[in-house]
């Protein structure tokens, strides 16, 4: 069986969004790559999470070609694999319907970035993709749908997926990534909780600021970079 | 005793609702059909759902005439018998009093289609019916509040109810069926993940667009009809 | 020891307050009163509810004298014996900070009959007090919280304090009684249910319409007197 | 091994925000002092929360320099040992990012006193930062955001930190202290509470009234101070 490592960690990966709340029934997918073989590990699909063992996740590769297993592979499939292709430093995918991130998603709004929690995880505002096109939505779907995510990350410049490891999709719902599938499970989970939190303080004033461009530095590079201080060495 | 697995099913439906925290003590009731048989197997009323076994369930005729039983059925019995007649596709009721649902149905309004966690269970908006007249609610009042509902699916055009397979009761609360007891239950639990997702999406900006049908098309089909794509064959 | 099933009552009351979400710590009280021997148990105040015990509770007097128990009672006894004075029909009070009942509170604000889920339980709005002015506060404070509520079931017209079985108290939290002990704690987790869905009604449309007096009569009456149908006989 | 008992008060305490869900992953630390020895234990950076044992916390001086500990002791600590210098009455501190306090504090918001349970615990309006200067947050960051704490009890006039036991960081999060570690924690866990609660009075009554200043006294001073007559003796 290829890969046997990556998918333990993606089915814990898929039940850590069940745990934190972040999925429905079978609702939600993650993936991981193995870079160097250039095989992609991802939740086969409506399999019922009880159920799900290692042996069911689907092995294909960066185009989405079946390599190893029997089951049908997330509908979501397409969108995995062209951000793999797209952005090199990721290696692993998640994709939930959380409720507040979605909620974002529904509203066609970004994610602000109003206090230290967001700064601490996504260095910037979490973007909203545009809306499809009838004909993207009537075409390939599913890869249309991460050409749209991609195409947030180069304009109006280039931004590292990594430093802003989520995007919206327009009245659909987060995709979030990271460089394991630990990590992007993780991020899922706190950008769901910087969506809670984001919809309060708008709750609160409509208008509220966001962090300094200081104090987005100060948070982000204390967890993430060369001089990260946070944590144990 | 009749309709065995019915009654099983008709149970764990119920138990489903509770256990995903959408009724409060004995709030809400699961009914199914026996299509052949031309019987109701549904959930007594008021009685705890600890206590709750599959020989406790109620089962009678389209009519609401019992057939076998020894407890009173569910007060909304003729809700759901008149759904049975006038829809014939579906297999299962459920009725719940589910907070953000709820919360759309005395507000007097429809759950939009605002993204496609919406578009992959219901074709278009969740609708609510009209205010029931007083003579209605001082006559058949059951009978009435499911007559109101099957108005809903009459005007202005034929809409099929296992395409969009819930309807807001106005001043009370949803109404979900299903194929089966246990899509009705999924059904619901659905509903008021929506619902939530709505409210939100509201709360963020309160003019937000609903899907394109170029969306609600892809989703919807992707899980229902000949052409569905999702889950494992 | 007096009143030995009373005890258990009252305990468990205040144990399904905990079990509901609607305590914090020792936040909260419940009490029962026989009425023929014209006596009240009620919680201690500021105990763990862990560490409650049956033979933890109070037993008080109608004006409140201690008649067995070694632990002060809990602080807002002068208000649960006032309303057992007055409302000569009710068998046990409850008192919570639950969150949304007690933002209606803060906001000054009665909770709408929005919904037959309303109408199941209370004939009407769910009053709140008038303010208390300061010499009532800097005097016989908690009796003067009863007060307040009392002149809500007074004015403008009589109520029957068992058709609406709570009231807010002006910038302060609900108290909320029945006819026993286990009535009145599930009368208090149906208004917090209640108190979130109309909380959510007004976010949705600010002026939402209360039920009809129609609606109102069929859904309290299914439930309550002498022609109550909901339930098993 | 210096301070065995604080070290395992403090981690009680931290486990205490985990149990009550103010904290995720390894968000938030707790802190407390020794005042005859001038030492404080505070929470390790970044260890999981189910990994924490008393022998992980990490012993300070008053300056943060580190006396006992292998670990890196939290990112915050010179927050906390400024605190403890500043506010010579407190036993110790808990800092969270919990959703409604911190929804408060990134819209640079105080929370007002709306309500009894408010008073309870906190002697009026829980202030709110200034926001820190580029300068501040370029320069030492942790110790600038203590100061900005401590600055909201000198102006406009004296406040014991004990009669409002907590502040908010603009753009940040709460900071909560008390007597022990206990105490900070449960301060912690009501702060969140009456956020949740001044949250929604918002949302019902956008100008909701605070309390009085006379049920301010009333409740403040049923808990706190000589002549409290809440709990047991």
């Amino acid at each position: 069986m290829l890969l046997e490592q990556l998918r333990k960690d993606v089915l814990e990966a898929n039940l850590e969004l069940v745990k934190r709340g972040l999925v429905l029934y079978t609702f939600g997918n993650a993936s991981g790559v193995d870079r160097e073989q250039g095989l992609v590990v991802i939740k086969p699909s409506g399999v019922d999470y009880d159920d799900l063992r290692p042996e069911h996740m689907v092995v294909t590769d960066l185009h989405g070609k079946i390599v190893e297993g029997n089951l049908n592979p997330s509908s979501d499939l397409d969108t995995h694999t062209l951000l793999y292709r797209e952005f090199p430093t990721i290696g692993a995918v998640v994709h939930t319907h959380s409720e507040f991130a979605t909620s974002f998603a529904q509203a066609g709004l970004p994610i602000p970035a109003f206090g230290t929690t967001h700064a601490d995880y996504f260095y910037g505002p979490v973007p909203v993709t545009a809306p499809l096109t009838d004909e993207a939505i009537g075409g390939r779907y599913v890869h249309e749908t991460g050409l749209a995510i991609v195409e947030r990350f180069r304009n109006p410049e280039v931004i590292d997926p990594l430093a802003v490891p989520a995007c919206l999709v327009n009245g659909h719902a987060p995709f979030v990534w990271g460089r394991t599938a630990h990590d992007a499970a993780h991020n899922a989970v706190v950008l769901e909780a910087v969506a809670r939190m984001a919809y309060r303080t708008i709750g609160l004033r409509a208008n509220a600021d966001c962090v300094s461009q200081a104090l987005l530095d100060r948070h982000y590079f204390r967890k993430h970079g060369a001089n990260a201080t946070y944590g144990q060495k």
